[in-house]
């Protein structure tokens, strides 16, 4: 049996098909869900090359019980909001949009990446996908460090 | 006439009375209102010593309002949420709240201030009130310069 034949053997069994997955809806109204936290990553940091700028963490209804509870219930949605950093004047206000991420909990939508969905949208813009079929390696397995967190890295604040 | 006395009869006629303004109510639920924009204050800012930290500004339904249109409605908040910026490892992150500050619109409330109320409140708490009688020196002064948007510094941003 080749590679070819195995894996369509073996890959359907470990749930990690090839089909499409469901696309991650593009979060419309998520500038006014609650703000969860920020945070800025400056040059030097190791993930400066992927998220360098100010960030901003937002939650639906949904999602903050999953931040009160520890478990995120379907429908629950983050969105991770990465904008330029801009220093000046011993200040650092925010830039342009660089990047919105996402993560859509749908257990049976999503079962290859624990339930969530990922997606990027450049710019903000909801046709430019950054993400797409590559959410295991792209995100999820960073994501993996917060089992414990349902794959959440972000906690809520006062 | 002495200067008292003539305190007594001019300042009441230029709305500047020592009578005790209404109290700036405590916003329980800003941190559930709209996020509309954040910065980063610096040592070296001239700010520093009153707003050095990471501030979020939030603004209630009435408010937002008043971002849109450029003129804020009696009702409208907007809360400044100031936290210490503890730097480590190439990032800044969000460390403990060091003032709440609030503008409340009402008209009839704080005339002396073009209606607009200034409250800070000591590590958010409801109780440590900083500002006081002392809006109009200790907020307002500064906010003139802003009387083309109605008193407020902060934009609405996407």
């Amino acid at each position: 049996m080749n590679r070819f034949a195995l894996a369509l053997v073996v890959l359907p069994a470990l749930g990690l098909s090839a089909q499409a997955q469901t696309e991650v809806p593009y979060p419309t109204e998520y500038r006014q869900w609650q703000h969860v936290k920020s945070m800025l990553i400056e040059q030097g940091h190791p993930l400066y090359e992927a998220f360098g700028g100010i960030h901003h963490i937002y939650a639906n209804p949904l999602a903050m019980e999953g931040y009160r509870s520890g478990q995120f219930p379907d429908g629950a949605v983050i969105a991770f909001d990465l904008l330029e950093a801009e220093r000046a004047d011993h200040a650092v206000v925010e830039g342009v949009r660089k990047v919105l991420g996402v993560m859509h909990k749908d257990q049976a939508a999503y079962p290859e990446t624990a339930g969530w969905g990922f997606e990027g949208f450049a710019a903000g813009d909801p046709a430019a996908r950054v993400v797409g079929a590559n959410a295991y390696d792209a995100c999820f397995a960073c994501h993996t460090s917060e089992r414990e967190y349902d794959y959440v890295f972000s906690r809520l604040r006062e």
